[in-house]
C-alpha cells in the first residue's frame, strides 16, 4: 500500500446494465456486467430489485399504495401542496410514504418496496455466489430521510451474505478502555458509501466494494431486518405532535373523570 | 478503469500518527502521514480535534460536563444501570450525552466535542491547503445513534472545503422525472464510509477518500451546521414520552379551566 495507508477499500459503480423489467434475472445480469471476487460485497439499489419483481402499480393508485404498504403512521404533517406521511411499512422500514415512489420508475407507475428485502438479497447472493463461486454480501439499498438532519442517505433495507454489524460490544478502545455500547451499523455505511457512486441520475444502480471481506459471512445471518428497533424500545417511536396529542386526550379525559367522581360523591 | 466500472472511489485509512496532545499540530502531522492530491477529502475523527485543542475534562466531571454541553433535552429514559439523555449540545447536534465521551480519551478523562467543529474543519482544510497545495476538502467525523435502528453511524459534525449535500433538487432522474426532494447528505454518508476503516478501535484516527472531487469547493462552503435542522421544522423534535407528558399535562390543565369556568358560571 500507499505510504502511511493503515487499511483500504473501493467502491466502484456498475454501468451497463439494461433496463430491468419483470422478470429479469438480476443475479446473471450483474454477473455479466463486472468481475466479482471472495469478499466483494454488491450495493444494489431496492428499485431494480422492485421491477424485476414485478413490485409496480399506476401512479393514479399512489395514496392507495402507501395505505396499503402502511403498518403504523409514526408522524405525519400537512403543508402547502400536501401532506408528508412518515409510517412504517410492511418490511418494519421507517420512512416517508411507505417507500413508494415514483422516481426512476416507468412512466404513469410508481414502485413499491421488495416484499421481502432480506429474502430478495439472499437470493440474489445464492445466485450470484453459485454462478461465480465468489463468496460476496449483497445489500439492497433505499434513499431514506432521518430526524434532526437535512437531506437523504442510503440505507440497506436487505442484506444477505454478510455481518450488518460490526459488534464491538465487549472489546476494547485503542487505550484498552471497554467499548459496552458500540456496534456500528456497517450495512448502512456501506448502503450510504453506495450512493456516492450510485447517485440518483446516474443510471448506475449496483456498486462493488472490495476489501471489506472480513464483513462477508455465511448465507443465513441476520439481515437488515436486524437493523430495525422494535418501536416499544423507541424514544422517537412515534411524532412528536402525534405524541402530544394523544396525552393531551388522556390529560383531557382523566381530568374530566376526575370531576365525574367528584360530581358522584 | 475496469470492465463495466462507471465511477470508482477509495478510501484508505491513515496510520502513523502520534498520540495526539494539547496544541498539537495536526494539520502539520496529517501532511506528514501521507500524500494529498487536489479533490482529496480528508475524514478526521473528532476525538483527536477535541484531543488537540484541550477539550478535555476529568472523568468525575462527567455528568456536570453533559449537562454544560447540553442546550436542550431532547429525550430521556432511565434504565437498570443509569439515564439515558438525548440532548441538543452547544454545537447543534442531537446525540447521546452531548457527545461527551470516555472511550478513546486519557485514562480518568472524558472529551468533549470541538467547540466549533466547523470552524475547526475550517482551520484544518486551510492548513493542510497551504502546506501541500492540494484543494482539498475536510470532514470532522463522530459516532452517533438514531431513532428507529439499532447500532450506530459515524456522521459528519463538522466541514469545509466541500458540498455537504449533493443538492439534486430540480434535476431529473435516469428517464428525465424531476427528483423534487432529493438531496442526498453526502458529508454523512462520507463519514459513515470513513468509518469503515478508521473504526473504533484501530487507533486509525484519519482517512483519506480520494475519487470524490466533484464535491470538493470553496473554504467558505456551508459547513456541518447546514445539516442540522431547526427543532420547529422536525417531526421528532422531542421523545415520544416527552411529548405526551406536555400533552397530558395541558390537556388537564384545560380540562380544570373549563371546569373552573362552568363553576363559575
Amino acid at each position: 500500500m500507499e505510504r502511511g495507508v493503515a487499511v483500504k477499500f473501493s467502491i466502484e459503480g456498475i454501468g451497463g446494465l439494461p433496463e430491468i423489467t419483470k422478470g429479469a434475472d438480476l443475479a446473471a445480469l450483474i454477473v455479466d456486467a463486472t468481475d466479482l471476487a471472495d469478499g466483494d460485497i454488491l450495493v444494489i439499489t431496492s428499485k431494480i430489485v422492485s421491477k424485476a419483481e414485478g413490485r409496480v402499480v399506476q401512479a393514479a393508485d399512489r395514496e392507495q399504495a402507501i395505505t396499503d404498504e402502511t403498518v403504523r403512521v409514526v408522524a405525519s404533517r400537512v403543508y402547502e401542496g400536501g401532506v408528508t406521511r412518515i409510517v412504517e411499512n410492511r418490511q418494519g422500514i421507517i420512512g416517508a410514504a411507505a417507500g413508494v415512489d415514483a422516481s426512476n420508475a416507468p412512466d404513469g407507475e410508481v414502485l413499491l418496496l421488495p416484499v421481502d428485502p432480506d429474502a430478495s438479497a439472499r437470493a440474489l447472493a445464492t445466485g450470484i455466489r453459485a454462478l461465480t463461486g465468489a463468496r460476496v454480501g449483497v445489500i439492497l439499498s433505499d434513499t431514506l430521510g432521518r430526524p434532526w438532519r437535512e437531506g437523504q442517505t442510503d440505507l440497506a433495507i436487505g442484506a444477505a451474505g454478510m455481518h450488518v454489524f460490526d459488534d464491538l460490544r465487549g472489546s476494547t478502545d485503542a487505550s484498552g478502555k471497554p467499548l459496552s455500547v458500540t456496534m456500528p451499523c456497517v450495512a448502512d455505511e456501506i448502503a450510504g458509501a453506495a450512493e456516492l457512486v450510485k447517485g440518483k441520475s446516474s443510471g448506475v444502480p449496483v456498486a462493488v466494494v472490495r476489501g471489506l471481506g472480513r464483513f462477508v459471512g455465511d448465507l443465513d445471518l441476520p439481515g437488515a431486518r436486524s437493523i430495525q428497533r422494535p418501536a416499544e424500545r423507541d424514544l422517537f417511536r412515534v411524532g412528536a405532535d402525534e405524541a402530544y396529542n394523544e396525552g393531551y386526550r388522556d390529560g383531557f379525559d382523566e381530568s374530566q373523570s376526575e370531576g365525574s367522581l367528584a360530581e358522584a360523591e
